[in-house]
């Protein structure tokens, strides 16, 4: 089960709202960037970031040299994960709206010092992004490692919504000869893109040619 | 020109900064939706919601009836609109990227009250998430007006950041025997779902059916 904590509690669209943990798993593992909210000088800060899932911890790295992850230790964080499924066209412009999947996260964002730990987040924020390329990869070296600042959030405090489905019209719209329903918005993998200062013979390995 | 102020300058991979308002307009103008960003209680809480823009001014738009924008009124916020275009596969865990574009607003909420201006505002919240819907419509009636809170934000402080792109290995990994490149994430619409309500002989309009 999901919190229950007032900011975590929806006071409008109740039916929106999920409960499930398995519904936040869900949302945050079809991500690629979270949307990480701190207070930096007293004023709202969002910043686009890859972020990985351990468990019941989300991971999140930054530059050791960036300020946002050094002010931010300690201190309360909302991280956030949203994917658009398509947008809702009703009859009325009040009942526009988007189907979408989001996951609110609150938590305090923890440094995260121990060596093994740090290299369990970095290993699930580079399969988050790129599943089956950590065990392919020249992993990080001791400076490498030295530049890489590593934070947790915990996912006790959650929140998940969704919307799905066709529009909601008030009763006395729907005689309205308007067209109503949902444009779908899709999102699917390109074809692989090879560096072009790749060597000859290097072929595209399996996971990245046939991401689901 | 965008702004110089010290958060919007970049302190780190400032060959991924754009100066010019056209990059900021442009980030906006394809987006859907954007991140929130604003402080309730102390804390920071990222709200993904529509918007819209008037030149220089981006309008959102909540329940009267919501915590959120009421509490945010003459408050700080930060407003981020990101789109991910795809994974920069690279040879090392470490210079594993993706590519984006994002604009992060930073400025100060205000509630419109001026009756045309909360019309042009939500006009714009719903052209930007369903372009030529607005003239086709119900449009809003005085009691969905009274329920609907419009606030603005102006544009005068922001940021651009982009990365597009092969990946860029350190000098010595280049030789390794590993694929590197980019997989391109594709959005685009899929084939409009009418609402299962909607009467027979109302066809699917030209700018849902053809949105680019």
């Amino acid at each position: 089960m999901l919190s229950t904590t007032a900011r975590t509690t929806l006071n409008r669209s109740k039916e929106r709202g999920r409960t499930d943990r398995a519904d936040l798993y869900a949302v945050l593992d079809a991500g690629l960037v979270c949307h990480l909210g701190l207070v930096a000088g007293g004023s709202p800060m969002v910043i686009p970031t890859g972020y990985g899932r351990v468990g019941d911890t989300l991971y999140l790295h930054g530059s050791t040299g960036a300020r946002s992850l050094r002010e931010a230790a300690g201190a309360p964080v909302c991280v956030t994960v949203t994917h658009v499924d398509g947008v809702v066209l009703a009859r009325s412009t009040f009942h526009h709206s988007v189907n979408y999947r989001s996951a609110m996260i609150y938590g305090t964002l923890r440094v995260v010092e121990d060596p093994a730990e740090r290299m369990e987040g970095l290993r699930a924020i580079t399969e988050q992004l790129a599943p089956g390329q950590w065990d392919a990869l020249r992993l990080p070296d001791r400076k490498e490692l030295a530049a890489t600042a590593v934070a947790a959030v915990s996912l006790e405090e959650a929140s998940v919504k969704t919307r799905q489905g066709p529009p909601k019209d008030d009763d006395e719209d729907y005689a309205l000869p308007i067209w109503a329903g949902v444009l779908p918005l899709v999102v699917s993998w390109g074809t692989p893109e090879p560096d072009p200062a790749l060597p000859p013979g290097i072929p595209i390995p399996e996971h990245i040619r046939n991401r689901g």
